[in-house]
């Protein structure tokens, strides 16, 4: 569905709901395998209970892209888009569009310039480093698998 | 602030963070020395992490009512209203014109169902029955601390 023939007022309140609810995050995995020795994984996803999972079914309707799955654990369904292009053509325009209000744009703003980064071909290590900079001042509250001097040693 | 001066996409983004960070609340406590045994407290609230309370204030700022103050925790914020008449003159109507999408829709009709009941003066067993009743099949995944039959048996 494009978002010119959905309501604004449903844009706006899945702003809301995202802002609430929703998780912009870089993963980072080590893979000595790739030329790069690091994979990493933007995506965007909301959580709910499986009892409540409408919003979710929203959310795949309106952006347009995305899966809904359980989650680990198998009371809560997950809405989940991991595909770069999915993020760089739907997810990140209508953020852009319908702007969070809470300090969580600040992690948005992050995210969209890492999958920017992201999308060029032939990444250099100046461009992990550049990305590595900018994943580590997000979710500052969360937990983190890998702190940034584990990371850029791992280039 | 009233809603008509409020933009339609700030009432339709709190929706959704209520839909998805909101509480509707009915709270039983034995008093026995109230005629009716029992207090009956509604309650809307939305908790946040302190870093991240400026929703928090939006709503505070467009339902012209309630409180934000720490949680028991250190670390989260509440907002929150607890008078029955901004309930029932403030929150209930936001509600039902910028109306929830998950089932939380639901608690939120029997929420709505209970303040109208506590407005009338001189509450009587039948009322009482009624509000537990209500009350009860709200919020079923979260803790209940009396059962229905408990809150009965109170009367």
């Amino acid at each position: 569905m494009s978002n010119t023939s959905v309501s604004q007022d449903v844009c706006w309140y899945l702003s809301g709901y995202a802002d609430g609810e929703g998780s912009f995050c870089i993963s980072f995995s080590p893979r000595n395998k790739l030329r790069i020795k690091i994979e990493i994984r933007p995506s965007f996803s909301v959580s709910q209970n499986s009892d409540r999972s409408e919003v979710l079914k929203i959310f795949q309707q309106v952006l347009d892209c995305g899966t809904i799955r359980p989650d680990r654990s198998d009371k809560t369904l997950k809405y989940e888009v991991r595909s770069l292009n999915d993020l760089i053509e739907k997810v990140i325009p209508f953020f852009e569009r319908y702007l969070l209000k809470s300090s969580k744009k600040y992690d948005f703003v992050l995210f969209s310039q890492v999958c920017n980064i992201l999308k060029r071909k032939n990444l250099n290590s100046s461009d992990l480093n550049d990305i590595i900079q900018l994943a580590t001042q997000m979710n500052i509250s969360g937990k983190r698998k890998y702190d940034k001097q584990k990371l850029i040693s791992m280039l």
